[in-house]
């Protein structure tokens, strides 16, 4: 398949986000050519290809084209929870509602909560996720059939999933996978979770394979309280000690972090992936992001589930990534709109592992969106840049491209299944559920 | 013109958050009836209804019909400015680039600002809007040009509006001005704008004409400590000594108040409007709403201008509404979802003094709007009411209608003009106003 997209107004982000006017050229599942049309015949002259035909020709009236966005860190399956339990203290919330009802859910359950979050993220421009969950192989599969690009990771802890379903994982999804939409990288839930042991096997495999490790961080005041108390130390400071990030890797939600915590997270490269809806709806805090940015530390964003959240939109999330750091430091000049864009789009494609998505450039993975700026929040056309990051809702997608196909362009799906059939689907679930309550 | 809505869901706000099956009849203006439609018939006869012809009849094929959200303080003739001057500190940021700017901009100017304004609240479900700029006669004309509802209110200061335009404003659009779309309300532009006599003219005639008075009010830290250091007092508490409160009002953003300024907005019936996306972009902090709805003062919620926001949508304020609330008082379960619907549907009609607005109810105005719980956001269906407020976006809104008249279907608008005329206009003014800096 090639598709050629015209009449664009075009974002790289690959090192400045300077918008310009020209075309973008897609070739199977990669990106042909980006630029802005007049050094067209030369380029087709050095890459030895004569005549180009065309399977489909997009006219994008003006429109621009960018990166897609990176949820770098969601729970696809928590979507069946969406508002099922709001406005209660976290321990409730979590012990009460959301553990019970998970218990519930079966393979199948998990699938059909992944494939609505497959069209959320859609309408939303995410062309990747990095998604932890309870079965990460039905996650994976709703993906895979509908051609989300995802990046799936053990959610291991004392309850669910073992050291040997990861490495089973990792063989499968990592190491015998390279080219498809799904990868796989070694994740335990959270320290809090975990015992000892489970945690050192962890950091033994990710010796044994030279592979990062993810889990949720530092999420609240009272993990680091009890890991201290169990420990000695925070949970990045004990996790560090037992090897759990020698080779990389990093943390969701990060908010609660100490100077030492910052200097490992430094030190090691580690990725801060942040969730700023979800930690303030869940009272948790904000994390220091200024702090972050300052020691050079790689932020990406992600929307955490659907239960927490309650919706699965990046724009939402980019906005409060830098409104949320201005609050805290009380200064409205820290974390630039540019800098916002640049974790959502690229910063996040690099802590999934998966670089080739981050910018549009030739030869890197066609994972591409088009925002519509003929809607008014788009308007007058000034700082477009900081326009998406501080005006942009779902409104203006007008398309989202993975891996070189089209999965949703003006309010259409086309992803081998109608949003009718998984809606009727997951309201069956969720009354199942109700009926088996109490 | 008798329209009539059918197979909806229908979420009335009159005195809880049910929502059943029925129709919603609409006529000229007005709601002429709200039911499951069980009691038509009774209805139809109590009513002396013998035939009832629709000019429309729409299928809302499950969609929710609500009232549609009230924009409680708005600036429309700042769209110009939107993206103009982002991550400043807040006092360069009005000083070296908000105001030399406006200095520039003529009543023509600001009229097509916020016609642009108006196709973006529509867009947002936004049905009537509470809006205090430079030139209220033009803001005015747009909007009733186009059909939206708008209070207007002065925003009278040392440098510009006098009290004479004010009383001139308050006589032909408030006492002159019943049925029409506009009306007017006594404001000035803040304390710390305006000389101790301009106030005190401004109490005066607030006395005369028994009218509420509103401004913006204890937005910043340094706004209450400058104030103190004048006359010794609050703004809240100063304004009040001088009289200005005798009659009700209220106040834009009410970020930092003490526990006095508080007894005198609860003692005063004073309204509250609250800005969080503005106050947390500009760093000024967060409003203490768990305090004001504990003493039962009214909360309304506002966009504030695009210049600091920097779009005009309700979705997001009402989540940062309860989410900041939540992070700020570190409980997760304070400002439930259900009394932000209230503050943005109900309590902004009563800021604005347009009670007759706030609810679904035979006899009210017609300002409804249409969310399409089709979107995979609004999905499974369960705590629809919840979701509006947590996970909503302006792709929910299928349709607005005001004084009822559809104005915005599916995407599409019905005001009169094309978006494309106002895009045209904006960004020629745009390209004038860059040209003449230096």
């Amino acid at each position: 398949m090639k598709i050629r997209f015209y009449n664009a107004k075009i974002l790289t982000m690959e090192s400045n986000a300077e918008i310009f006017d020209g075309e973008v050229w897609v070739e199977d599942t990669r990106i042909l050519y980006v630029g802005n049309g007049e050094n067209k015949e030369e380029f087709l002259k050095k890459a030895g290809i004569v005549c180009l035909l065309w399977d489909e020709e997009i006219d994008c009236e003006g429109n621009l084209l960018m990166p897609g966005f990176k949820d770098a860190h969601t729970h696809s399956g928590m979507t069946l929870l969406r508002s099922y339990a709001d406005d209660l203290p976290l321990q409730n919330w979590l012990n009460e509602q959301i553990f019970p009802t998970e218990a519930k859910l079966c393979e199948e359950d998990i699938y059909e909560a992944s494939r609505l979050a497959v069209l959320e993220y859609l309408t939303s421009g995410i062309t990747g996720i990095f998604d932890m969950y309870l079965a990460p192989e039905a996650t994976g599969r709703a993906c895979k059939e509908m051609g989300m690009r995802c990046a799936l990771v053990s959610g291991l802890n004392n309850f669910t999933q073992s050291p040997e379903f990861m490495e089973k994982m990792y063989q499968t999804y990592h190491l015998d996978n390279e080219d498809s939409l799904l990868s796989f990288q070694l994740g335990v839930h959270a320290e809090y979770t975990c015992s000892k042991e489970l945690l050192e096997k962890t950091a033994d495999m990710s010796h044994k394979y030279k592979a990062p490790v993810f889990m949720h961080l530092s999420e609240t005041e009272a993990e680091v309280k009890a890991c201290r108390e169990r420990y000695g130390m925070t949970p990045v400071q004990f996790l560090d000690s037992i090897g759990m990030f020698e080779y990389g890797g990093g943390g969701y939600h990060c908010v609660h972090m100490d100077e030492k915590d910052m200097e490992i997270f430094e030190r090691r490269g580690l990725h801060v992936i942040t969730n700023p809806a979800s930690n303030m709806k869940l009272a948790s805090g904000i994390a220091p992001i200024t702090e972050f940015l300052k020691r050079g530390i790689s932020v990406s964003i992600g929307t955490d589930g659907a239960a927490s959240n309650n919706c699965l939109d990046m724009f939402r999330e980019m906005f409060l990534v830098s409104g949320l750091a201005k609050v805290r430091e009380k200064d409205a000049a820290v974390v630039e709109a540019l800098e916002v864009l640049k974790m959502a789009c690229v910063n996040g494609a690099k802590a999934m592992q998966s670089a080739d998505c981050d910018a549009l450039a030739e030869g890197k993975k066609a994972d591409l969106i088009m925002i519509d700026l003929q809607q008014p929040n788009m308007q007058p056309l000034q700082h477009t840049a900081q326009n998406i990051v501080y005006s942009g809702s779902k409104q203006n997608i007008k398309m989202t491209m993975i891996n070189g196909k089209i999965l949703y362009r003006d309010g259409k799906f086309y992803v081998g299944v109608t949003p009718d059939e998984i809606y009727r689907n997951v309201n069956h679930i969720l009354r199942r559920i109700k009926e088996t309550q109490g």
